[in-house]
């Protein structure tokens, strides 16, 4: 994935379209009239990335991107850092396409996570976190054995995947009048952009990230790319510590407002994700509904990204039991 | 809901799908190539009615019942005997279709499905389940108010509303070689074997219900509907003591087996939906999950309906976390 690239446009989101067909689900689409009423909408969607395949939108830039890799590349094999859901996406793209992956994931990572990925035929290197540097060994993979480094968020092959979703929600309701995205390195907020401005020019654009890890926020109010220490959140999804450099531009340049919700209102927001709607989602997941009292919808058409669904499940349980061990 | 009825066939259930068009969602079918891979199973289709409105397919039976009553019976209102997910669905067609619900409950339903029933505008009326006989307040009820009853389960509008679930499954799918369904009464089940004939004449169908309330298996065995006990298992929703006089004889003609399953293995069931598919599934949701084991699979193109998923999250949390307190 090294090169020149362009940056990507609503057209990439298209073609990736084409390339992801027959091998992404095209997620539902639900409602629930108790959220909308809640919300003072006309009508919410919430578009259900926790039903794709390895349970995240990220399979949709992980597909996007391998699938253009070059003969060569593709039997060198694909090479990623990720303990969360980059890694399975990269496992389960990889091993539809035939392609060998290793996924860099530090010691501790938790066991179910790494387990999910060597189900998906990856090879997993683990490094120690304090000792080792993670990019060190991904260049001497890199460099040992040809492999082709994916980045979870920062690509536009990827971002134009994550764009899919997107897409596929405004073809499905209609033209929305905000669309509402959780954010860690902006990978699917940006891709929703690039949809967006192409199906529904109108639409305002969110973005939600954690209270504690506002960097996005803090980007947009300085016009620049903020780094900040590893956040301390339950939305292991959005514990970034920046936007990307090419994710970064477009969600200036389109993004109505990065909006932030505490750690409890997430647990809230899974607790009716859960009551009400009976999907199990992940809390980087739930960052936008637990966000949507936060606007005024009065008579909108909205849409909501659930993000993903991957999370240990005796954690989720307590979670819901409201048991914090 | 008196008079003479006609035993129902797959023409009551087309008439029910326009019926039910643009009131019931039409709800997400799913696969999982983990689910896939471990029944040996061609493919695996699961018919998502958690997602329906009101939480469970029981939905489905109500709006086709209640849609067919006629001026005088909607001005006088419906009546229910439910704890649980009918109530809900009672409440909530009633109130689509602006027909007032009285919905008797005993006193000791969990406040969560009182709650939900209140929610969808029902009037609730509890009774002393040892010392009052809740069809005698029914009977009151119907004679002073004029009301019409909608049983749970024995009813042909009921069990050709409840039909159009697998109707759905089948359209979407192409016909399936294997079908499986949860039994309470036997109405979801019934109205799988109409829709079945019609559009899949060559599928086998198996109904799935609680080791502990084994009546419907008993019944097949027999040949006549037998009565057990209220038994003792997590399945709430099949906690039933007999088959229904109209379901019974469906389920005779058409359905291969019945088989059962524990309450530990719906506890898996439970688990798996969870963190393979994230759907919050109640336990009588999943019993058609837990059976595939049971099954000789291989090749076969396999539908499972997953019922609903109105259960208490705190409960639900506990089974997840292993804590059966």
């Amino acid at each position: 994935m090294t090169g020149d690239w362009e940056a990507p446009t609503h057209r990439d989101v298209a073609a990736a379209r084409d390339r992801l067909a027959g091998h992404a689900h095209q997620t539902p689409v639900l409602t629930s009239s108790r959220l909308t009423a809640q919300s003072g909408a006309e009508v919410v969607h919430f578009k259900c990335e926790a039903l794709q395949r390895s349970g995240s939108f990220k399979f949709r830039g992980a597909y996007n991107a391998i699938s253009q890799f070059t003969d060569e590349q593709r039997r060198a094999g694909v090479l990623a850092y990720s303990s969360g859901n980059h890694a399975q996406a990269i496992g389960l793209a990889a091993r539809m396409l035939e392609v060998p992956a290793v996924v860099i994931m530090p010691d501790d990572a938790p066991a179910v996570k790494v387990d999910a990925t060597l189900g998906y035929g990856a090879e997993v290197v683990r490094y120690d976190r304090y000792a080792e540097d993670r990019e060190e060994i991904g260049a001497r993979l890199a460099l040992e054995r040809g492999m082709t480094l994916v980045p979870p968020y920062d690509h536009p092959h990827v971002i134009a995947g994550q764009g899919t979703a997107t897409a596929e929600l405004h073809e499905v309701v209609g033209p929305l009048d905000v669309l509402v995205v959780p954010v860690g390195g902006g990978g699917l907020l940006a891709g929703a952009c690039l949809a967006t401005r192409a199906l529904a020019p109108q639409c305002e654009i969110y973005g939600v990230e954690p209270e504690a890890g506002d960097d996005g926020r803090q980007s947009l109010r300085r016009g620049r790319i903020v780094h900040i220490d590893t956040p301390t959140t339950i939305a292991d999804g959005a514990q970034t510590q920046h936007l990307g450099t090419w994710t970064f531009p477009i969600i200036q340049r389109e993004v109505t407002d990065i909006l932030t919700v505490t750690d409890e209102q997430l647990v809230a927001a899974i607790r009716t994700l859960a009551g009400t709607m009976k999907l199990l989602v992940e809390p980087t997941g739930c960052l936008g509904v637990a966000a949507l009292s936060q606007l005024s919808l009065t008579g909108k058409r909205v849409g909501v990204l659930l993000s993903g669904g991957n999370v240990d499940l005796v954690r989720y349980g307590r979670l819901l039991v409201g048991d914090a061990r």
